[in-house]
């Protein structure tokens, strides 16, 4: 067993965003030391009111840092926190950084090496769950890496999460079964999304829809989750239609530069586009039930409002 | 409570493929007095070993039957058995048609008028879970009719399902419940198989993949289920590619009629059409990710044996 003294406690999280805030007030609750930045000041003015030491400068959060959770929304923010705002310059030399934005597994291996090359451990660490397990420590966190490098890390990683997967020593393997993952969510929300709509040209009561077709072999994790949204014609972003234009660009991007066709995660992303060009972007993703409504007339829970 | 004599306990199969067959066994051990038909004579001879009382004509089965139950492909194989094998005039005059066909709900409203022109009731009732829980008397049966109706062929629904919906008096409804999982199972399967693909063409270890997502929220029942035959490399028919060339071809048909654009229901059509057009239309449905190895040149558990 280690003792308290050698487990790192000095933790940084880079990015207060509503999976970055929850996971950086789970690691307050496990008794880690934890600075936060965002460059949003109203962001930081939330941190601080619920206790965190936060703040708008990358490289004064993390100095001293045995572990800097990096939790900003794509591969090119990463890269600037790290080596553009001071980040590898700041945490301690023998610290590990624990990358959380989905990107590709190229994207992940090319952080890794600018890391190296400062003489800083990395650990790709994609996470999955939504605000709510942030919130709670209870995210499912998919790293890969060298093992020593996620032995250092565990401590962290254990106070956000419920399920960790150590998924191999390379870089990129997390990268790349969160891009699956990502796939499957955005097909499947956007899937919920028409058969939803579908139900209600068919004059179905969607929430009958929603109880029977979660206990059939219809049912999905984002159909039951993000179907509810729907049925309570609630669009509070808990996660917005932006977030798998993103991703499932990235599937895209990937798919496209392997030569592999994938019909179904093109045409999700196409519905994400529409979804988004109808000035819904920053509404919750279910809202591509709401495109379907706005284009076949449909009025859906929560009423006709133009978002 | 109903006395034991007024459960109504002659009952008749119609269709004893995987699932009718199934279904008859349950009924047989919930002490029903059943007979079977199939027009396929090793169906039959098949049934007949099992202790199922089978043969090959649909009146037959149905002389003085209080309930019979139609498990064949589609609206216009029941419309064929009911009104041109004599069903219609064999069943006891007090008789319910309990109809489980997967068909658009026009189909079934115009099923139900031709029975009640002949002063025979009919229920609505498509079925879900597949051929395992079919022979448990598990499966989840969805019925819409006129309450009076369901009452009466409530027995013998009770001694095949585990869950037992009454969706309202309309028959339809419960077609059109049907209709909308399909679309979402359909799909589900199709993105299963794409993902699954994708994470070959990325060397990711497929069974793995398979349980990190199984977890995750890119989870679907039919990636669970459907996942597990593609990583076991099993082919062999539990449900075929051609039962969602039909099931997602009905969906299409009612949403051109309706003008209401369903373009990932198409895409995963097109996907099972394009596996069926491979030549693996027999075979089970997750052969869908064998047309992307085809395609992408992957090579999947099981080998790359043609089909």
């Amino acid at each position: 067993m280690m003792t308290s003294a050698s487990i790192p406690r000095e933790t940084a999280v880079i990015g207060l965003g509503s999976m970055g805030f929850g996971m950086a007030a789970s690691l307050v609750r496990a008794g880690f030391a934890v600075r936060g930045c965002d460059l949003r000041p109203d962001i930081v003015a939330s941190a601080r009111a619920a206790g965190i030491d936060a703040g708008t400068d990358a490289a004064v959060a993390a100095r001293g840092a045995d572990t800097v959770v990096t939790v900003v929304v794509n591969a090119a923010q990463t890269d600037t926190v790290l080596f553009d705002n001071g980040v590898v310059g700041a945490i301690k030399p023998e610290g590990v950084i624990v990358s959380c934005a989905t990107m590709s597994p190229g994207d992940a291996k090319r952080l890794a090496s600018k890391a190296a090359a400062s003489g800083i451990d990395y650990l790709d660490a994609p996470i999955s769950g939504g605000t709510t397990r942030a919130a709670e420590g209870a995210l499912t966190v998919l790293t890969s890496g060298p093992a020593a490098v996620f032995a250092k890390a565990r401590p962290v990683l254990a106070a956000m999460s419920e399920t960790l997967y150590h998924l191999g020593n390379e870089i990129g393997t997390a990268a790349a079964f969160k891009i699956v993952n990502q796939l499957l969510a955005g097909v499947h929300i956007a899937a919920a999304c028409e058969a939803l709509a579908f139900a209600k040209k068919l004059n179905l009561d969607l929430a009958k829809v929603h109880e029977v077709i979660s206990r059939s072999a219809g049912s999905s994790w984002m159909f039951q989750n993000r179907g509810a949204h729907v049925v309570e014609g609630d669009y509070a972003p808990r996660s917005a239609v932006e977030i798998f234009v993103k991703d499932l660009g990235i599937v895209e991007d990937i798919a496209r530069a392997e030569r592999f066709p994938a019909p179904l995660a093109g045409t999700a992303l196409q519905l994400f586009l529409m979804t988004a060009s109808a000035g819904m972007g920053r509404d919750d993703d279910a809202s591509v039930a709401r495109l379907y409504a706005k284009i076949a007339g449909l009025e859906l829970p929560g009423g006709t409002a133009e978002p």
